[in-house]
C-alpha cells in the first residue's frame, strides 16, 4: 500500500479505501453490495444524528426512490430527513440548479451541521457537491454513486462543479465527500451506453498505470454488460478506484497541473461540448485516447501494435474512437489552447508510452496532429471495409 | 504579538500584518497610503508575471479607474492586464454576477495562474472573491479595499459570498486573498454614511476586545469624516484590522461557530435584509449592538451606565440604534432561529460583559427580548424629547 512518510496515502481494507492527503484531507470511499438494503448500516453511519436532505435525479428516483426512503425511514429520526428530485442532464448542470438545491436546503432549514446526500451519477453528485461546498460556505456531502463513471471516476475524487458559458465544468470547488459509497448493484439497471461510458474511464486508468487491468478488459470486453461473474467485476471496480485514488492523493487540489488522470481529457471536453453533449463523457474520453494513441505512435512513444491494441480495446468495449462532426484539426487545436490555459500555460498532454505507462507532452506539431487524425480515419475506414466494425 | 506555539498567529510589521492560520493558510493584509500612485510597488508585487483582470464597480471606476489603469500600465506587461466594471449594490451581489465575472475571465482567457483583482467595497470584493474561488476551482484573488467596512472587516478575512433566495451571504466560499491592501486615501471620497457604516464594525471590535479603541472613538466621534489627523486615523484602522485578524486567525474556517466577531451579526442580517437593504450593513450591526447591550443589561451582564455608554457612542458616531420597521419581536426571534441554524444548532449570541469584553448566550427568554426592545425604544423617545438626538 503506497503511503508516504508523513502518513498520507491510500489505505485499502475489505470495505474500501481511506485517503489521507498530504495537506490533511481525509475521506472514505467504500465498496459494498446493497447499500440501500434496510439491514446495511454503512450509509447511515455517514448521516447519523444530523439533518439530511437526499437529492436524486428523476431516473434514480423512479428506480430507487422507494428503497432510499425506506432506508432513511429505518435508520434516521422522523423529521430529520427528506428527499428532493432535481433535474439532471448536462444542460441542467448549472449554477441555477445549484442555487435551487441551496434554496431547498434553506427552506427546509438545513443548518451548518446538515448533510446533503446525493444518490446518482456524475451530474447529480457534481451539482449537489458544489451546492454543499457553497451552502453556509460548506456543509457535509455524502454520496452514493449509481453509475460506473461515478464509481470509478467522479465519485472517488473531491472535485465538484457545473458547466457555464458553454464550457464543461467551468466553475466548481474542491469539496471532499464525507463518505462516497459504490454499490455494484446499481450497475445492473444502467443502460449499456452508460456502462460503456464508464469503461472509457477504466481504460484510461489501465493505459496510464496498470497492464493487468488492461488485459482483464481485453479478456472480458462485455464486463458489467454481459455476465462475467462478481469476482471479475469487483476486481475491476476496486482496482480502478484504487488507481484513481492513488493518482489523486498527492495532488488533491491540482497544485501540480501535470496529471496522468487527464489522459483522454485534453481533446475530450472539446469533443463532448462541441457535439452538444450528443457524445457522452466517457465516449469523448475514448475518442481522445484513440487520437492520443495515434499521436504517441507518430511521436515514436509507442509502436504500431501497441497503438492498435489500445484502439482495438476501445472498439471491443463498444466505444467510439472517432467522430467526424467534431474531430477536426481546428477544434482539436482550440482544445489544446483551452487545456493550456486551464493548466497554467503548459499543455501537459498525456500520451501513452506503453500499456500501463504514460508521459506528458507540451507540444504537438500541427503536421503530426493532422497525420494522426488521417491515420486514425484510415484505420477506421479499413476496419469498416473489412467488416470488422 | 500573540503567536501560538505552532507558528500560527498574526504578526505585525510597519506595512501591515501577516496571518498564519493553524491549518497553514497564510496571507498579508497591508496598510499603505497611495497604493495606486505610479511609484508604489506594493500592489504590483501581488500581480507580477501573471495575467490580471481588475474588477471595479461604477463608482470606483469613475473616481479611480484612470489611476488604476495608469498604475497597471506602468507596472505590468502590455496585453497581460485588463479592467472590467461590474454592477454593484446588494441586489447584484448574486450568483448571476459571479457567473458574469467568470464569463469575462473565460473570454479573456484568464488561466489557472491568473489573478482576479478587485478594487472596491465589500460587495465588489465579495463577489469577485467568490468568482475567484470557483473559476477553474480557484485562482488568485488580490483586493484593494476602498471602503471603511472593507478595510476593517470584509477585506481582512477569507470569506467571500453572495446573497441568495432573500438571504444575506447565503452562499459562499472561504478563499484567502493573496494580498489585501488598505489605503486610507480612498476614505476621503467616501460618503459619510459609508464611513459610519464602517464605524459600526469598528465599535464592534472595540466593545468585544479593546477599551482603549472604544475610548478613542468616544474622544473622536467625527473620525474619518472630520479632520482628526492621520495618526489617530491610522491608529484606529491598524488596531481594528489587528483585532479582527487576531479573532479570525485560530478559526479561519469557522469550525468553532461561537465567534465574538459575530457581535452585531445575529439580529443585524435580518434587520438589513428585512429593510430591503434600506439599512446599510454597518447600520444593522449598530442596531443589533444596541439591542444586544439592552439584553446584556437585562440579563445582568452590564450595568446601566455601560449600556448607555455603548448606545451613546453609536449615537455620537451618527449610527442608528433602532428601526421601527424591522425591530419587531417576531422578526428578531426569526433572526435568532436563523442564526441558530447557521451556527450548528446553538445561538451563540454575543453580548457585551463590559467595555472591551463579551460573552456568548444560547438563550434569550422571550420576555427579556420584549423588555429590552421596550427599554431601548423608551430611551430613544426620551432622548428625542430632550432634544439630544
Amino acid at each position: 500500500m503506497p503511503q508516504t512518510p508523513g502518513g498520507s496515502g491510500v489505505v485499502a481494507d475489505p470495505q474500501g479505501f481511506t485517503l489521507r492527503s498530504p495537506e490533511g484531507v481525509t475521506y472514505r470511499v467504500d465498496i459494498d453490495h446493497g447499500v440501500l438494503s434496510p439491514g446495511n448500516p454503512l450509509l447511515a453511519s455517514y448521516l447519523a444524528d444530523r439533518q439530511v436532505i437526499a437529492f436524486t435525479g428523476p431516473t434514480v428516483d423512479s428506480l430507487y426512490g422507494s428503497a432510499l426512503r425506506a432506508y432513511l425511514r429505518a435508520w434516521l429520526a422522523p423529521g430529520s430527513w427528506s428527499t428532493h428530485v432535481i433535474r439532471t442532464g448536462e444542460q441542467h448542470k448549472s449554477l441555477a440548479t445549484v442555487e435551487q438545491i441551496c434554496a431547498v436546503a434553506s427552506e427546509r432549514r438545513l443548518g451548518r451541521n446538515g448533510v446533503m446526500l446525493s444518490v446518482g451519477g456524475g451530474v447529480t453528485c457534481d451539482v449537489v457537491g458544489f451546492a454543499a461546498a457553497m451552502f453556509c460556505r460548506g456543509v457535509r456531502h455524502a454520496k452514493v454513486n449509481t453509475t460506473l463513471v461515478g464509481q470509478v471516476d467522479v465519485g472517488v475524487g473531491v472535485k465538484t462543479g457545473v458547466n457555464a458559458y458553454g464550457s464543461k465544468n467551468a466553475l466548481g470547488a474542491y469539496h471532499p465527500p464525507h463518505g462516497s459509497l459504490n454499490d455494484p448493484v446499481f450497475l445492473s439497471t444502467l443502460p449499456p451506453r452508460q456502462i460503456r461510458s464508464g469503461l472509457g474511464e477504466i481504460v484510461k486508468m489501465a493505459v496510464i498505470g496498470d497492464r493487468e487491468l488492461f488485459e482483464t478488459l481485453e479478456q472480458e470486453p462485455g464486463i458489467f454488460i454481459r455476465a462475467t461473474g462478481h469476482d471479475r467485476e469487483d476486481y475491476v471496480l476496486r482496482r480502478s478506484m484504487e488507481l484513481m485514488l492513488q493518482e489523486l492523493c498527492p495532488n488533491l487540489h491540482e497544485v501540480d497541473l501535470a496529471r496522468l488522470v487527464d489522459f483522454g481529457h485534453t481533446f475530450g471536453p472539446a469533443i463532448e461540448t462541441g457535439s452538444g453533449y450528443r457524445i457522452a463523457h466517457g465516449e469523448s474520453v475514448a475518442i481522445d485516447m484513440a487520437i492520443s494513441s495515434h499521436l504517441a505512435r507518430r511521436l515514436g512513444l509507442i509502436d504500431e501494435s501497441t497503438c492498435d491494441r489500445i484502439v482495438g480495446l476501445l472498439h471491443a468495449l463498444g466505444l467510439p474512437v472517432l467522430d467526424s462532426g467534431t474531430c477536426r484539426p481546428e477544434l482539436l487545436r482550440e482544445a489544446m489552447r483551452s487545456a493550456r490555459s486551464r493548466r497554467g500555460g503548459r499543455l501537459h498532454l498525456v500520451l501513452p508510452s506503453g500499456i500501463g505507462s504514460a508521459v506528458f507532452s507540451d507540444d504537438v506539431p500541427d503536421g503530426v496532429l493532422v497525420e494522426a487524425l488521417r491515420a486514425l480515419a484510415g484505420a477506421e475506414r479499413q476496419a469498416i471495409g473489412a467488416g470488422r466494425r
